[in-house]
């Protein structure tokens, strides 16, 4: 199932906002939409952002000459869309550098389309494998968070492409998906990726992911990544530190899947990594529906930084770097 | 503001599922309602939960002769209303035992809400003390999760007490309340509980609590307690384990606050206490309506268990007891 794609002279994509109750298909037929959809997260994932930005550059070079200054403020405005992200504004800077025409922009937006959709097969097998070496050749029970799914990609996804693969083996005894407050990617998404894989799996709140693991429900924890520090320090959605602590205290491992294309070796350590805060409102409501009491004030930070010494692996599209044995990036 | 009392009869309490939107009064006047109530977390809390038990067994003592078949029915229906809190089955036997008449019951449920009530403000001022103790004579700011105010108890509170107390000293920073799904406690009535006693707060989801701690938000962790085993280990609602972790990474003391009729010393560990899970119903859905892919399964533990290794002190209405420094019960 591809979720985004370029059809006659726009971005069709599905609108992760409405799922699983209804699948629509949102057509963009312009920056200033594209970069609306991107910032209520109609479309989200570092991946898919990535690509969704890439055939944005395409769109503004059918509105305005590359090199215009109309052109060079679409540019900047897809770029920061979202500041966590590493894919987004590398694969739209990737696009403008060689924009000399809509047709050039294209060309280079379906490569990165393709790459990605290669590197979810890639990521797939290479942590399939990583997962039985380390477990043992027997099927698992894999705990994740968020949406890491096709979703979040073009196809297949980052960790959840790990844990196809090892339900298409026959290795996975069921996925253990956390919710993921505030916006419930896990609740709305994963689970609606899972069950269209046939994939076993149960739902639970974040909180209990810890514990749970602390109980031995799980014998591996898989991620994806918004960003990876050139240390191994990983930028994933809120939840990914407790995580992390969870599985250390129960010696389990840890597992942060992501595309080369996520790792940034300008960034020195997660200590330089923007935390998007994404404002009260997603905290004291739900669903437009206030939970809070009238008036509460929020924190809440999209993303957490998970530290190296808290990761066991990196699984990219081309390598696996194992943290816990002292390999580097 | 008293959340719980016995009025001409029958048990009146504020209907803790209607917070913070309606305040409303329930008035119980029969066993099987009030067990429904207990069931649905109408009342919640484990003092709260022993208040209501004692009142309850004054309830059946009205209606049938203690000792008659009848009325131990009554007393076991409402000591195994839920299981996890060790208050409601032991404040349930206790007034049992003296159920001669429904005078000599009302008069033992009297004594044991006065006894609450009094434990909530000796906590308050022990754990004031200790946090100055800890953290230093200067304003705070103290991370909490579910609900542990007056809501929970009698007024006042556990964990919310010291609060209260560090907010009544001066000594409040601000109060960093975390939701607490899936029921959202924290949301709802920890938020309603802070603004009616005038301290800052903010609210934050549950995952965000131990990157918080990493970051430096807080200096204190205080949480409640369902049940502390004779060696320390405590059941409290399901996110406390992550929180101890968290506070554990970021070198942040963390500390159960909950009255000597809570701690169990017949239960010698963690792993003799039994984990409530409520269902997949509270966490595929939200206020009736379903927020996973319909036909998700779910994990629901209520209650999760915090190793006394992880827990700097217990401060009970009566004690310190410093395990950081190898102090047992």
């Amino acid at each position: 199932m591809r979720t985004l794609a370029w059809v006659d002279g726009a971005i069709e994509l599905i609108d992760q906002t409405k799922l699983p109750h209804q699948v629509e298909t949102l057509r963009l037929d312009t920056v200033d939409g594209l970069v609306a959809a991107i910032q209520r997260l109609s479309v989200r994932g570092a991946p898919a952002l990535g690509v969704a930005g890439a055939y944005g550059v395409a769109l503004a070079a059918s509105k305005n000459a590359p090199g215009s200054p109309a052109f060079d403020a679409d540019v900047t405005s897809l770029r920061t869309a979202r500041p966590t992200a590493v894919n987004l504004a590398r694969m739209v800077d990737r696009v403008a550098a060689v924009a000399t025409s809509t047709e050039a922009a294209l060309e280079e937006a379906r490569s990165i389309e393709s790459e990605e959709l290669m590197a979810s097969v890639a990521m797939g097998n290479l942590g399939a494998d990583l997962v039985a070496e380390l477990v043992g050749d027997r099927p698992v029970r894999a705990m994740t968070i968020c949406n890491t799914g096709g979703l979040a990609t073009v196809e297949r996804g980052t960790a959840l492409a790990v844990i196809q693969t090892l339900h298409e083996r026959d290795l996975l005894v069921e996925a253990l998906a956390l919710e993921t407050r505030p916006l419930l990617q896990g609740a709305r998404l994963t689970t609606w990726e899972l069950q269209r894989m046939g994939a076993p799996h149960r739902l639970l709140v974040d909180s209990a992911g810890p514990f749970l693991l602390a109980r031995g429900a799980a014998d591996v924890v898989l991620i994806g990544a918004d960003r990876v520090a050139a240390n191994g320090d990983t930028a994933n959605k809120i939840g990914s530190f407790s995580l992390s602590l969870g599985s250390r205290h129960a010696g389990v491992p840890f597992l942060v899947v992501a595309p080369e294309s996520t790792v940034d070796m300008t960034t020195a350590s997660g200590a330089e990594i923007e935390i998007e805060d994404r404002g009260a409102d997603e905290v004291v409501s739900l669903g437009g529906e206030l939970i809070a009491n009238p008036g509460t004030e929020g924190i809440n930070p999209a993303f957490d930084v998970t530290p190296v010494a808290l990761i066991t692996a990196l699984v990219t599209d081309t390598r696996v770097v194992r943290f816990d044995r002292g390999q580097v990036l």
